[in-house]
């Protein structure tokens, strides 16, 4: 006989992430997948990491094997408060910073630190779908604001923050968001730190994508408006060096920082600290700027070649998204068309994966008719040949 | 202005681990530190990683450097299944198993998926504060057990799940237990399991040190006996190959892993994969029995070494006790003696770091006059000369 398990309220109704069904038709090799997060491969820079990963193990095996700190490494971290203090990311009178186990748990601590079950974090509709699932698996109270063209929707927002007094925490993907490849204005930003204080709340600025703008000027960080140490601002190495390094950092007031190094010690005690190492001699080795020339201009081809060929391909009545930055364009499909069926049919019948734009709802109850691409992972030869494939379907479906 | 923050219930009364307040004086060159809980640095295979990363490296970099699946490297995966399936800490039909951030994140998400706040988790007391701190994150109710020489108190044990209805776990390290190295007797672990049956609750067995037994006949583990689905077994790379790669595992029946897998997801996508696939390598091309002896004649030489010496330095009012494997032994002052003041004047007159019990109490109001010393960090000379030293301490202070 086997025990009848019951599971915590926090995750009894919590479910693993939509995508990774979608990513089940992947592993068919005749399916072209546009539903990854992944950065190019292409642009991982091997041979670097090969180099200083044997320097290291030859010369540190012990600093890149024994046990370290939570907070990270030293040397690590002061290069970091370097780089993000340039940036106006990091004030060293009110914040500290540190390593966290990809930008993912930076932003599933702050809500651990901050929110109690009940307590109401407001995001973008739609947003990213692991933070989201971070979030409710601590219970908390979701609440989507529309998303426009340059960032949430203030009026909307406003609204949330008169009606609902438990507001503790506004979470934001300020550049080429997630799932939709947006932006925010800088006026938008400046407007949302003022709601902050006005209406005393704490913002999260996720910027995983913030070194991969090929397009436009730099728009600078919410954070780098912080006074009143009211902004925790996430990063990490995924997009820019290595995702399986699992290293990501968070830069925060200090009070907020320690709350989190007391519940990463126990969740995970530190992060990798091979991959650490290999991060902090890879930034302080490498000519950075022409690292990120070189990424950029990936990207950038990438972006715009699927970009051309939905230009070329789709039905006119699809409209989407032109990210200049980042990994993701939105496609969506005139109203009150059936998205999900839409997605069933491309990757069932047209081997094409895409992500049903529902999988980035905040409530159950919210309504899209779009859809998720990714440029990045696919090669160029699969994002022009799938691009057709799927303007095919879209012609045949919205002529 | 900053602002004042709130934090959440669960984490505004934790704190970071006592121990780390003994390590800041480990800092200072002058003095011995037996207060770690580090594996013995020369037993690193650090040639054979060196050799299998850059191998790695040079032919699956993307392997190596990717995104992965939450569940983990399913070579890796497969390998352990067939150990652990060896050892009966696996069972297909009912078990499933998937790799952690360190055996601390496979005890702390077992926690979060199980229990809600105010529910019970039952530990040995002492017990590992690592553990502690992270059910305390949960704000589950700590209640803890007096720990005999042959493991837990069971008539005691009886008594609170007589009383307390709402316990839903019971955690365990029953080998070489951190901190008192004592173990659990092979009658106990059955009656464990027994009572579990009849007061339908879980067991977390935690394993970090089995396979460092260098005296002594192996005992099998609770999760052997386990035909209900009631035990969750973690394990861990970090005493037999390194604590920084943060690679350990858990095994535990399928519908309970499924929600750690969700919670693993939310907290860091995978843990880094360079490091599952070394550790994968490294446990199929090394002959690993061999390694086993080497690292157990290691651990046997210094933990013999410092046992000699406490016998023949230390005041004979002190008892301690005799690990048969594992990394820590466990002292205590008679009976009323300021343990504290103790090891204030250890570290700050006599320059030797020990750890002071009550870091490992489950209550605040728990009195002890224990202390914990590690003797797999130190080196041979430290262990010789830091044990000489604090026998005089003894001996001045318990004539």
């Amino acid at each position: 006989m086997i025990v009848n398990y019951i599971f915590s309220d926090k995750v009894s109704s919590l479910k693993a992430s939509a995508i990774r069904e979608i990513l089940k038709f992947t592993s068919d090799p005749d399916v072209i997948s546009f539903a990854a997060g992944n950065p190019a491969p292409e642009a991982f820079p091997t041979d670097k990491i090969a180099e200083i990963s044997a320097d290291l193990l030859k010369n540190d095996p012990i600093l890149a094997l024994q046990y370290s700190v939570t907070e990270g490494y030293s040397p690590l971290r002061d290069e970091l408060k370097k780089l993000m203090s340039e940036k106006k990311c990091f004030n060293s009178d009110i914040d500290d910073l540190i390593i966290t186990s990809g930008a993912q748990q930076a932003n599933e601590l702050s809500c651990k630190v901050l929110l109690n079950e009940g307590d109401t974090m407001i995001c973008e509709a739609p947003s990213f779908i692991g933070s989201l699932n971070a979030f409710r698996s601590y219970n908390v109270n979701l609440v989507g604001v529309e998303l426009e063209n340059d960032g949430i929707n203030l009026e909307k927002l406003e609204e949330v923050l008169k009606s609902d007094k438990k507001v503790k925490i506004l979470y934001l993907i300020p550049n080429f968001q997630n799932p939709t490849g947006l932006t925010m204005s800088w006026e938008k930003r400046k407007a949302v730190y003022e709601l902050a204080k006005k209406y005393d709340f704490i913002i999260l600025e996720d910027n995983p994508y913030g070194d991969l703008r090929f397009d436009g000027e730099e728009i600078p960080s919410i954070k780098s408006l912080d006074t009143e140490g009211r902004v925790i601002y996430s990063g990490t190495f995924s997009k820019i060096l290595s995702p399986g390094f699992r290293t990501g950092y968070v830069s925060a007031p200090k009070e907020i920082i320690q709350k989190i190094v007391v519940c990463k010690q126990v969740s995970d005690v530190h992060s990798n600290i091979w991959a650490q190492v290999v991060c902090h001699r890879f930034i302080t080795q490498v000519d950075m700027k022409k690292h990120f020339d070189f990424l950029r201009s990936v990207y950038k081809r990438k972006c715009g070649l699927m970009i051309s060929k939905i230009e070329e391909c789709f039905s006119d009545k699809i409209s989407f998204t032109r990210p200049q930055g980042g990994l993701f364009i939105w496609c969506t499909l005139p109203e009150n068309s059936d998205m999900q069926a839409f997605c069933k049919k491309a990757v069932s019948e047209y081997k094409i994966a895409v992500v049903p734009g529902n999988a980035f709802n905040i409530s159950e109850n919210d309504v899209t008719t779009s859809f998720r691409l990714n440029f990045s992972t696919p090669t160029d030869e699969q994002l022009v040949q799938g691009t057709e494939i799927l303007g095919k379907l879209t012609k045949e479906m919205f002529k």
